[in-house]
This record gives C-alpha cells, sequence and structure tokens, in this order.
C-alpha cells in the first residue's frame, strides 16, 4: 500500500504517476512501466516515472492531475499497486499496422483501452497512424463508430425527431451552426448540438459559441438545456461523449492529419451518442477547402450515408461553395460576431453567412416535415427575419449560463492592423489555406478575440491601397509576425 | 528568465520540464506546448507540464532528469525560456504518412530532431509507424542510415582492416559474438564490437557481456579498450553512436514491431560509426526464428549487400540454422556461462554454440584474407583449443573493468525447476518463440540471472519424465509464472 501524494501537475496527455525509487525497486519496477492502481473499487493504469529526490519520500506514489481526476482520493488516501501487462489491444495495434483487417471485438477493446488511458503515447499514436496508412474498411468504420460511442456517455431524450447537423469543414468563418441552431429549434425542432474546438482551423463552434456563454456543460445540464430550449451549443468534449475520440484527435492534431475513416467514425460517433435521427451534412468545395473536388465530395457523401444507413440513421448531405470564406470573421470572437449580426437582423450582417444559413436551415425543415419541397429555407427566413431565432439564441445562451449583448460589444484583440490590396481590380479568389495561416499566426484558435475581418469577397472590384481585410491580435509581436505572413502572401488574387 | 529546479524525476523518455501557472500564462504556454530554453549558449526543446500546486514557486522552472541532462546546469541557474514553433520534420513525417517518398534533406532533419529531442513521443511514434506502413526505398534506407551516424558519434581508430559482426537474431541463447570476438581478437583483428540490449529477446549481446564485466562503455574507454586488446564487447546505448536509432527501437519495441528498411538502417549505422570496413552478418532461418524461409533470406541478404555497397562496407552473408535455440542457455546470466565453458574448452560446453561460433570465426578470417578459403574454421578451433581466445576475452574483460571467473561460479536465479517430458521419444522440434515466452515469464531479459537451461536439442531421444529444460528466477512467482505457461506448452514437440 502507498499512500497519495498530490502533486498538482497537469499534462495533459497519458496517466503518470511517481515512485521513489526505493519502492520502485521493491516491486521491480521500472521508468516506463505500466501499473495498475487500485483505491477501493476503482482501478486504473498509468505509466511510473521514478524520483531519487526528496521531491517524494518512500511510500508515497506522487499522482499527476489526470491519474488523480480518474482514481479519486486525496493526500494520504491509502491506494494498492501492482505491475500490470500489456493490454491485449496492442497486439491489434500491430495487425493493423501490418495491413490487415480488424475484427469488431478488437475495435472494441483498442477503443475502450484508447478511452481508459491504458495504451501509452506512443501505442496510441501507432494506432491512429496505422488507420491512417492503412484505410479502414467500411466495417472497421462502423464498429469504430459503435466502440466509440460505448466508451463515452450517451443522451437520454426521449424526443423525435433529433436532428443534428455537421459541416466536414476546411472553410474559415463558416459558423452557420451558430444561426442554424436557434432557427430551427425556434420552428420546434430539439437539437443537442455538440461541437468541436478548433483542431487546424481558426476557430471551431465550440470556441466561438463560448464568446457568448459556457460551452463547458456537463450532461445532465446539456439535457436540460435542451429540454427546456429545444436546443443547445456546447463544448463535445466537456461530456463523455466518445472520448476515445479526443484523444485519437488529439494525436491526428499533432501531426495534421486526418484520416478518412477515423473522421467518418469521429463525427458520426458524435452524433449517435446524442441519439441523432436526423443528420444534415454540409460538404464544402473548393479548391482550398478540406473537399477539393465534386468527385472527392461524392465519395465522401456516400461513405457518410452508408454509415448512417448501417447506425439507423437518416441523412441528407448538402454541397456547398468551399471556394472562399463564409462571413467577414474569421476567428471565434469575429465569428461569433458575424452570427450575432445576422441573427440580429443587423444591416452590416455577412450576407452570404444569413443565405447560407438560411438554405441549410431550410434543408433541415423540409428533411424532418416541417417544410414542403422547396419552402424550408422561406420558413427559415421568416422565423429568422421575424426576430424568434435569436430570441431563441438569447433562451440558449441564458440557459447555457451565458448573457447576452450586442453584437457591437463583442470583444476584439487589441492590435490590429489593414491588408490592403497592391493593385487595382477585382478579386478572383481567396485562399482558404492562407487565410486560416494568417489567423492563427494573430493568435486564433487559443486567443478568442484574434483573428480577421475581411472587407471584400471574390468579385468584390478593389482600388489599390483599399485594405482587403484587418488583422486582430492580443500582443503586438503576434500582429507583428500575421502581418509579416499576409504581406509575403494576402491570400488574395486580384486582377 | 527563471531558475532551475532540480526535480529529481527520470522519465526515461521525452524532454518535459514544469512551469507555475502564472509563469505558463504570463508566457502563453500551456501544457503540452513545446519550449525553447537557453542557458548561456546551450539550448534544447522540451514539453511544457503546468504546476498548480506548491510544488513549484513562480520564478522556477522544474527540470526533470532528461532535460536537465541535456542542458547542463544546477538547482538556482539562470535560463531563458521562449515558446518555439513545430520542427520543420512534422511535415516530413506527415508526407510519409501519406506515402511519400522522403529525400535526403527530409530524412536527416527527421533524425536529427528525434535525436536531438526536438519531436514529442507521438509525433516520433508516427515517423516509426509510417516507415512500417509506407516502406522505405533503398534511398531512403541509406539517407536513414547516414543521417543516424552524422547524428552521433564515431570510433576514431586508425586501423585496417576493422571487422564487425552481426546476426539479424530471433534464435535464443545464440550467443556467438562473446566467442567470436576474442577468437578473432587473438587472431590480431579488430573487432570494435558494438552491441544491443535484449529488445524483445530473453537477452541481448550487452546483457551477456555484462554478466563478466561493465558494458556501458564511454567512446574514449571504447577506443582505449579496442588499442589495447583489439576487440571489446560493449553496449552501444553508451556511447552516442546513433542516438536517432535508440529512441526509434524504443518506439517498435513498445508495439513489438520490427520494420525492415528500419532495421537495415539500424544495423549500419552502428556498423558505419565503428567505421567497420568487413561486416558478416548471420541470418538464421528457421520456422520460429526472424527470418522463415530462405526466400526472405535471400531477400534481407540483397537489401544489406546493397546497403553496404552504398557506404563502401564490404559485406559476406551466411546463412545459418535457426530451427531450434543454439546453446543451451537462455537469459544473460545463462548465456555468459555457456560461452565461458565454451572459451574455457569445458567438456560440458554445447557442441553447436561451440561449431557455430567457429564457422563465424572462420568465415571472417577467410573473409579478410587471414585463412585460406575452407582453412578459417580450422583456424580459429586452434586459436579456441589452444586458450588463446580465452586469454583474449580475460584480456577485454579487465580492460572494461570487469572481473574473470570460472563459468562455475556464475550466478544463476536461486528458484528453479524442472520441465520434463510428457511422453517418451525423439524431440522433433523446439519452438523458438515459445521458448523466449518463458524465459521472459521467468523474469527475463530484466533479471540477467533468470532464464532456461536446455538438456534436449532437436533429433535428442528422451524418455517420459526426463527433463527437458530447467527454468531459473529469482522470485517464486515469476517461477510459478513461467512454469505455468511451459506446462500448457512446453515448446517441445516430442515423437
Amino acid at each position: 500500500m502507498l499512500k497519495i501524494r498530490v502533486m498538482g501537475v497537469t499534462t495533459g496527455g497519458p496517466l503518470i504517476i511517481l515512485l521513489s525509487r526505493r519502492d520502485a525497486e521493491k516491486r521491480d519496477l521500472h521508468f516506463g512501466d505500466r501499473i495498475l492502481i487500485r483505491r477501493s473499487r476503482k482501478r486504473i493504469t498509468a505509466i511510473v516515472d521514478i524520483v531519487h529526490s526528496k521531491l517524494l519520500p518512500t511510500g508515497y506514489i506522487g499522482m499527476f492531475d489526470e491519474p488523480l481526476k480518474k482514481l479519486g482520493g486525496r493526500e494520504g488516501d491509502l491506494v494498492e499497486v501492482s505491475p500490470e501487462s500489456k493490454p491485449a489491444s496492442i497486439g491489434y495495434i500491430k495487425k493493423k499496422l501490418d495491413g490487415k483487417r480488424l475484427n469488431e471485438k478488437e475495435i472494441s477493446t483498442i477503443v475502450a483501452d484508447i478511452s481508459e488511458d491504458r495504451l501509452s503515447e506512443t501505442e496510441a499514436s501507432c494506432f491512429v497512424s496505422a488507420c491512417y496508412c492503412n484505410r479502414l474498411s467500411m466495417n472497421e468504420i462502423v464498429w469504430l463508430t459503435r466502440a466509440m460511442v460505448e466508451s463515452g456517455e450517451v443522451l437520454r431524450i426521449n424526443r423525435t425527431p433529433i436532428v443534428d447537423l455537421h459541416c466536414v469543414g476546411g472553410v474559415p468563418g463558416n459558423r452557420t451552426t451558430m444561426i442554424v441552431v436557434p432557427i430551427i429549434a425556434a420552428a420546434g425542432l430539439t437539437v443537442p448540438k455538440t461541437s468541436s474546438r478548433a483542431i487546424t482551423s481558426p476557430a471551431g463552434t465550440a470556441d466561438t459559441m463560448e464568446v457568448l456563454a459556457p460551452v463547458d456543460v456537463s450532461m445532465r445540464k446539456l439535457e436540460a438545456v435542451v429540454k427546456r430550449t429545444g436546443g443547445c451549443i456546447t463544448w463535445g468534449g466537456a461530456i463523455n461523449l466518445a472520448p476515445a475520440d479526443d484523444k485519437i484527435i488529439r494525436v491526428e492534431h499533432s501531426l495534421n492529419i486526418d484520416a478518412e475513416g477515423q473522421m467518418l467514425a469521429s463525427v458520426m460517433a458524435k452524433k449517435h451518442s446524442v441519439r441523432a435521427s436526423h443528420l444534415l451534412l454540409d460538404i464544402p468545395i473548393g479548391p482550398n477547402s478540406k473537399v477539393c473536388s465534386r468527385k472527392a465530395g461524392l465519395h465522401l457523401k456516400r461513405q457518410f450515408e452508408e454509415v448512417a444507413r448501417r447506425l439507423g440513421m437518416r441523412i441528407r448531405v448538402v454541397f456547398s461553395d468551399g471556394s472562399q470564406p463564409i462571413g467577414n470573421g474569421i476567428g471565434a470572437a469575429l465569428e461569433a460576431r458575424d452570427s450575432l449580426m445576422v441573427l440580429q437582423n443587423s444591416g452590416d450582417a455577412p450576407p452570404d453567412l444569413r443565405e447560407k444559413s438560411l438554405m441549410l436551415a431550410g434543408q433541415i425543415l423540409e428533411f424532418v416535415g416541417h417544410a414542403k419541397h422547396g419552402k424550408g429555407a422561406l420558413l427559415a427566413r421568416e422565423i429568422l427575419e421575424s426576430g424568434r431565432a435569436y430570441r431563441k439564441l438569447v433562451q440558449i445562451i441564458k440557459a447555457q449560463g451565458g448573457r447576452t449583448f450586442t453584437y457591437k460589444r463583442v470583444k476584439l484583440g487589441s492590435f490590429k492592423r489593414g491588408i490592403s490590396a497592391a493593385r487595382s481590380g477585382r478579386v478572383k479568389a481567396i485562399n482558404n489555406q492562407t487565410m486560416t495561416r494568417i489567423a492563427k499566426a494573430a493568435g486564433a484558435p487559443r486567443d478568442a478575440e484574434a483573428g480577421l475581418y475581411l472587407f471584400r469577397h471574390v468579385n468584390s472590384k478593389v482600388n489599390k491601397g483599399e485594405t482587403l481585410y484587418s488583422i486582430y491580435a492580443n500582443s503586438s509581436d503576434k500582429l507583428r509576425f500575421a502581418t509579416r505572413i499576409a504581406r509575403t502572401d494576402s491570400g488574395f488574387v486580384i486582377s
């Protein structure tokens, strides 16, 4: 038995504990070893680091935050420690690395081991790489989806239909969810929307909503918000929804990779966990978007449809224009401001963001039978222009614990600089990836107030010296850094 | 500027440092971030963990052992800290994950970043997986080899020829190096042998030699030992020889994978780092060995020959019998005892180990022109039987700082149990992998005194109840564990 010593260290990652050299030697444990720790009925697996200083006396186990949170317990509590052999999933990961197909049990074992932190960072990374290099079959994708759902919590709301929406991404500023959710919730639909934070983009929907309301909402609270208002926009990471997926995404993020099979499983697991009956999927297509061609879009559409069919979920897929940013703001606060402008029916609202949101909301209203074919967008516009959508967002914000304000009060980065046109002409193209790079250089997504505000879109006329966009940052260093990139390549093609 | 606080924690892995929450916030740093730390002219990259307890006061940087060793410095020394962007190799790793070929510069950048610990565990793991899934081309293998050599130290001894030997492994007990090195060094050859510790086997040559002498020998000492005695048997990990390779092997080990391209580069880098002019390569072939067929052996032979040719190294490849363990002992101490028995010309010496060692030594003597074609093994036998080989081993042991003793004094595990034949008959086969599994269950390779001692080999006659082999362990638990495995499947086929 060892006593817990709370170290107060966050690693953000794998479960690490400390043992004094003497305790480790007594148990024949070395650094990097895997041990099982038991406290009453709870048990976790963690990796050992060895202390040979006074940092930790003999008889104690030094716990970092992540294992302590999982195991529970306080300073001085007794725990039992025993060596743990390698989990079975290691063999399955090797199998996948070897290019072989996994069966349902193998996949669910891997997912359970990942979600319970029984795999080291190395092992989990190898699984992600293996699935990236040796593509997952449709069976594997469906099993992976189911396993991810089972590894986490599921929403318990007894309503039909339950609507969800998703965009495969790649288009900066494209924050339609902030507008579509209040519109369709105002129409009486149930839409328990959980979103992600930015992975490779300047802002995720969760980051954007967070400008207006807390998104770190528990499952119980989420259920209460949805029961009261019909909708919500929260961070999926806050509830234990497909927890294995978040760990997989973390690995993908560090390498900037995006494996199709895992992406399908990841998206569908989150939808299935909220028990969505109807899913609207937006696939933006454009040369610098995630999906570059109609052919690739069609392939993805079929894949999503097949997974949805096997899960018993209805799906409707919409192809949209992914050739340039949607809306004017890029970055959480700037995108939140755009959404508020649309919902508050401001004359300054970006029309492209408004029209796309109405189209998507209309598709959903038709899909679930709330509007006749071809009449959905009309109904959506009525709901928006009447102010009902904004009132619904206010309800949702309040239910999530936020407070509302007009779009003019949204706080932006305090350092600002305009990037102007090097020549006169017409904007031929705006490169999504360049815009993303500049916004990130300015501090997005970590700094919610950093980003870009576009004054021009494709086909706009512009005179030499006119401002194409402003960069917002919260430090002069970051502003300088972003400006330097923008001056090398503004991302705009003018001719 | 922050002050160093020595934490006294060994992680065995990536470079981790601690910052107080306040210092981290001031610098906009989060857990998992990469930072550059500078102390006078030294600089390292490390990953941030955040402390929010009294463990670390504001103004301090908590250093674990690995970064402290690289950076140097003591408690209270001042260091500068700045955010570090992702290294370029991340993009190259993604390229390889995508199945594309890397060029020489990309490979050398990745290797430098791995050897300098600039990559996280996740990133390094993805590189290893990518090279495993998307095989390396011959060009990539050669560049990887060169980059590994350049990332580390090289031996500076002005002699010709310099001989090296390598076995691709997979056969338990096969500790011929312990015998071949003293024979050929006694013949006047220079053989600066660096070996690995066990990765997936019950013992490596370095583990075995360590029973007799320290193997944790610096480059300067190694050069001195070789200059004095002509040979050495040390642990490659102790000298900074192709350091990136050790990190790659660590990842491979955790998943039990062995990528051919990386293996070629790994072996050849270590040979090239000691400036070997002649390499003898032993490829054991057997159904439960690493190389299972003659076809696979021929493929491997050609690959090795091609890499050697491009590096300007002469190579001779020998195919040997890998169908069963070589020698009687399996496990470091038991294998060291076998080697001593052969070198001390004991009547109990395992003849298969002796004969194979003589064959290999003979091949080398012919290869470098010290013996005529077909006469090498004869010369080797003379050197062995005259006691010159043993005296050379004694010289080497003493030069490395060990002391010699007769094979009877080799200390073995204090718990022992025999596994007996379930029927009478003739031994048809012995499964290498099963023997390995049982020896590891008994505590090998971590416990040098654990392992197996075989009383029977293939084609031996055996009566029901006679002992096939003994298991040695240092705890009754481990003995029981290994015995349970052996009783389910002894690894022997008798008919």
